[in-house]
């Protein structure tokens, strides 16, 4: 996903979600829309049954999107980059999806993604209460262990109800019988002040449909990227399975032929991944002092390094496409946030807020007493995070085993010490909630390709032994009297892990399977695994909890103070934002909100990423080439809300976020109506794309339906 | 060089230089050394005939390092990372004396470096009254052409001494006529609260005698770089050249066969390139926010382009490392800038120094007076910067076009207008003053790598594109229709610039001959230089005339509060420092300050970077194993320093400094006596290798005498 987040490196409304928003900021919870407010600025009147309708229509993608569906026989329509993984999975050296486009024109030839997995929103209901009640009275570990049991018995709960597997596992042949249809996740909402529970139904049979072309999906490359004027078709179509048939799903959008116009108030249904805008002042500081610093580095290097690899040859240069382009977005995206952060009024804004905060929560004696030692809690709690985030990163959090290989081997080592126990004592990524997505991905028949393992595993490890020295204990117990490149080397062409069939004979056999492996990528997962906990037990214990903890003292506070009708961060659950169709003016210029296919092909230089693919210059006569083609809103979105629907009053389809312009990528910390804007593509230009260039009529049919 | 730097991230003594620094901090002007400190603490008298030998003694490689003569027939001593572009200008894909090592066994076999200058300081004169004079009462760009016109009639003057080319020209016959022996630079000290007129000896004809193996000259790596303990022979051994012969210095020290011991007296007499410790608030800010983060953000990069670069092949490998060093050891001294600058304290501490600083000046009239508007104004200069900064490091500052031959046609292109004009209104680095080192580069015979060439060029042209965006007039200006690798591969195929004899007749030929010229990257160079200027004019009008103004201000009253008796920021000027040997505890356990050659033996692995050379290994039975190796000292020292001998009272070489260790790295900005740690070869490492792993007997002699 391009980490889409709309907002601004100046004039933020930091802290604004406990004041009523100002217009188009904002996103918000199904459960608390304020239509009066878009009533009282828009005239229209988002109902209950409207709002239910949108929630049943939008899906997420659970590795990191959003998308909808879009025709009464499961068609779902996301974007080409969302999809992206797939699509290169479903490649090879000699028919390369990416490069080409695909269409599926029977039904027959639609391909089963390997690794996507499809959420539909079906309930949500409030378990706060039993949230507290598990947690009350309780501090540090002893509070975080309440707090995840609490979790993990809610969610199972949930899960154990009539559509759960033991009742429909005999009618879905092409799932796996232990995959749940059901998947429910508690989400913390406004750092704690608020808890629901979110019921899913999940789809894993999900199929390619359509994809256009790389060079159109994204035309303009990482140079366009989060720019605008903009003439991408970024999008792919996908059809979602049931019981081996399309799914008929109860409620879709259609296409909308006539699309939208300047000024249109607009709807975007997605699942924002995450912000930071309701953050104390030490978090943002440890965001913009160690954090993105951090980060940033790694991926800039990493850049380099991939940019290079690419240099070897035509095959590597496409398997490596999708990766590229992942670290790309994402420094990108990062980058815009450093910028907002170190700019001289975001953090001295915010400085200034949290101190006229304090002052009012010191005014009130109860307040005061819950929260009086919040702040300067969470500051020293990352101020322990400072010391142990390298060993934490490299040791846990996989920064040190940059591979897809190790990722299966770690899956499988973890997963059988965690399967062993009590689902509610499990650590989280492998409680029965989520344990299908984990299998799908270590199932998973997508190619591997052994030198950009090899290369990656090399530049972790490398890091590895920079940021934790050549001479720490875990340093040397890793790479021993080795290289990162001998190591690297040894390891992707020892282990015979890549075969997927020895992958599920290992995850079916148990824990005796995995011990009596000898496997090298095994060995070294179990070698290291108990350095990881340990880590990860400091973080949890000495800055998770904490950090938690206090986050949810200062919200109960705030909530007490502010009430609760705002909306609260981010956290990839679904959330619908409403603003306008409409430009802005960038350094005294007016941008406006429609481009057309004809700015395409103006804008066409012949050489990547500015090349058109020849479906298009042979098109070209036929197309109107008026045709709107992406389009900008102020819809107030962050990255995860790639391939959200745009929708009309109608609830129609007429535009598919991609993007932001760069304004918005400040957006994690707060929404800028001057400037910040929502890139989408154009349904109109969908459709004329469709029939001119890919003469896919009938699927142009379906998706007006 | 290492961009050594002694100093801390905590308990850091900002804005230090206007009080008397604390014991062992300083890098100490030549006329203003604090004998009198140096006696009380350490009883040692260093007298003017002392200093006066120190500093003959001393020298500086021009392009960034110091060194110092070790004999009289003219013998240098240097650190290998300081000749390493050198050794690697001499080296082919069949003779790399990189990897094996160099060894001179005759007069005959010392082999000329195509790019290295040695400049020996002979007298220094106080010249601010001149300055003064020329710039009173003027203020932003009048106040900023008048000093450096002043600055280039004062060195003109300077120059045209007895020594001077047009007298000896006749009996230099290596040298080109034009070659001044003499250079004079004005200094800028104390931010502009002092000028002093610095006096050089330069020497051009200087050849390689002796380095060792790059594999235990950087023993360690990457991963022990800024690190210590350590088991590095970072040296390299040089002889200066004058008509044709040896050169007899006036002065040299000889190097001890004794060394030194924990605790001694040691002076360190080099040329620190640079440091912040007297930067206002607002510079300070602008290096964490914006300078550092532009930086390591493009170094990380380009580091992973080039470790991937390696990836192609052996040939590859040897013709990239010394850049890629370069690259790594920039980035590594940077990053613990910007950590230093982002921990806690520093920038806090600094700004609360400030604002004490302001409340004196606030208290005295005239300094009010004067000073009041400084700070603001420097704030106000660099929000210009911040917004005028990519333009000008992309279209002046050679950030779009990192290639060697791109400098060469940028050289011949500005260099025709600029030596067309008198020599005190030319762009500095035009000045007869540098023109020596100017053609020196533009003429050198090393050689060139195609490839490296476009990749390099290829990644900065990208850079160009996504940090002025793909809409950016220059950007099309420059790209065309092309992408940054189409470009790059044209300019580096098409150019015949790598012919050292077609840039001599170009310079040679003058204007005509430059402007005839179709060679595409002579025609790039001319279609930016227009842009260039332009962007550079904005900067030194609006950014530089009111920095160096307002500090100038703020120098002269804080001179006035505090009197001069401290040290200046670094200049690349020759500084003593003075210390002693010292250990350190790093984490509660005690790091002793010496290593020793069994030491080396036992971190070896036999995988690179830890793989000793086959010499090492041949001669382990002969060596000492208990010889002492490396050490540290606490002398206070920063990128530059690299080759500074470090010296005993008796003004023997003891040791050659070539590192800091990792609480170093913050020492931009101040001095930590408690960790920070400057690291040197110790001369009895130098003379028992070269003895007993070279068979360089004669040399040991030599350097002994």
């Amino acid at each position: 996903m391009r980490l889409l987040s709309p907002a601004a490196c100046t004039a933020l409304l930091l802290g604004a979600a406990l004041v009523p928003a100002r217009a188009d900021e904002g996103m918000w919870l199904l459960n608390q829309f304020p239509s009066d407010q878009v009533k009282a600025s828009a005239g229209f009147s988002a109902d209950a049954k409207w709002l239910r309708h949108v929630q049943l229509g939008a899906v997420r993608l659970a590795g990191g999107c959003s998308a909808s569906f879009v025709s009464k026989d499961g068609l779902v329509l996301t974007n080409h980059h969302c999809a992206h993984a797939c699509i290169e999975q479903l490649s090879t050296a000699t028919e390369d999806k990416v490069k080409s486009g695909f269409y599926a024109r029977t039904a027959g030839a639609e391909v089963r993604c390997p690794e996507i997995e499809i959420n539909d929103l079906t309930d949500i209901s409030d378990v706060t209460a039993e949230v507290r009640k598990a947690t009350a009275g309780l501090d540090g570990k002893a509070y975080n262990d309440a707090r995840k049991t609490a979790f993990a018995r809610i969610e199972k709960a949930c899960a154990d109800t009539p559509e759960s597997p033991a009742r429909t596992a005999g009618a879905q042949p092409p799932q796996s019988p232990q995959v749940s249809k059901i998947r429910c996740d508690v989400v913390t909402l406004f750092h704690g002040g608020r808890y629901d529970l979110y019921k899913y139904r999940r789809y894993q049979d999900v199929r390619l449909v359509f994809a256009p072309e790389f060079g159109i999906a994204f035309f303009g490359g990482d140079p366009d990227n989060f720019n605008f004027p903009r003439f991408d078709l970024d999008l792919s179509i996908l059809r979602v399975y049931e019981d081996g048939k399309p799914l008929h799903p109860s409620d879709h959008f259609r296409l909308s032929s006539s699309g939208v116009t300047d000024g249109e108030l607009t709807f975007v249904a997605g699942h924002p991944g995450g912000t930071d805008r309701q953050l104390t002042l030490a978090e943002l500081r440890y965001q913009r002092d160690t954090a993105l610093p951090d980060r940033l580095l790694q991926l800039a290097e990493l850049r380099g390094v991939l940019t290079e690899y690419q240099q070897h040859g035509p095959e590597e240069l496409r398997h490596s496409t999708d990766l590229l382009f992942a670290v790309e977005n994402s420094f990108k995206a990062l980058r815009g946030r450093e910028e907002a952060l170190t700019s001289p009024t975001l953090v001295a804004e915010k400085a200034q807020r949290e101190a006229e905060l304090r002052a009012r929560l010191a005014e009130d004696p109860a307040l005061s007493a819950s929260t009086g030692g919040a702040f300067d809690a969470i500051e020293k709690a990352l101020g322990r995070l400072v010391e142990i985030r390298k060993p934490l990163a490299f040791k846990e959090q996989g920064q040190a085993f940059h591979s897809s290989i190790f990722r299966f081997a770690r899956t499988l080592v973890r997963g059988d010490a965690e399967r062993g126990k009590p689902n509610d004592t499990r650590l989280p990524e492998y409680r029965d909630s989520v344990l299908p997505q984990v299998t799908q991905g270590l199932f998973s028949t997508a190619p591997l390709y052994p030198e950009l393992e090899i290369t990656t595993l090399t530049f972790s490890l490398t890091k590895l032994r920079e940021e934790l020295g050549a001479d720490d204990s875990f340093v040397r117990k890793v790479l021993g009297h080795k290289s990162p490149a001998t190591l690297a080397k040894e390891l992707v062409t020892g282990t015979r892990l890549a075969d997927p069939a020895l992958r599920r004979r290992l995850w079916d056999g148990g824990p005796a399977a995995v011990q009596a492996s000898t496997d090298p990528m095994i060995a070294l997962a179990r070698l290291i695994d108990d350095d990881g906990r340990q880590v990860r037990k400091v973080y949890e214990d000495d800055v998770e909890a904490v950090v938690k903890k206090n986050e949810e003292l200062i919200a109960q506070a705030r909530a007490k103070l502010d009430g609760a009708h705002a909306y609260p961060d981010a956290t990839f659950t679904l959330r619908i934002s409403y603003g306008q169709v409409k430009g802005w003016t960038e350094q005294g210029v007016k941008v406006a909100p429609f481009t057309t296919f004809g700015g395409a092909f103006a804008r066409a230089t012949g050489e990547a990423p500015f090349d058109l693919p020849a479906s298009w210059l042979a098109a070209r006569g036929k197309l109107a080439l008026d045709t709107p083609f992406d389009f900008v809103t102020t819809n107030d979105i962050i990255g995860g809300n790639s391939g959200s629907p745009v929708l009309n009053r109608k609830a129609e389809v007429v535009g598919l976020i991609f993007d932001g312009n760069r304004h918005s990528l400040g957006g994690d910390f707060g929404y800028d109506l001057s400037s910040n804007r929502a890139v989408a593509v154009d349904s109109r230009a969908i459709l004329e794309a469709l029939r001119k260039i890919y003469g896919a009529e009938d699927l142009a049919r379906e998706l007006s339906e």
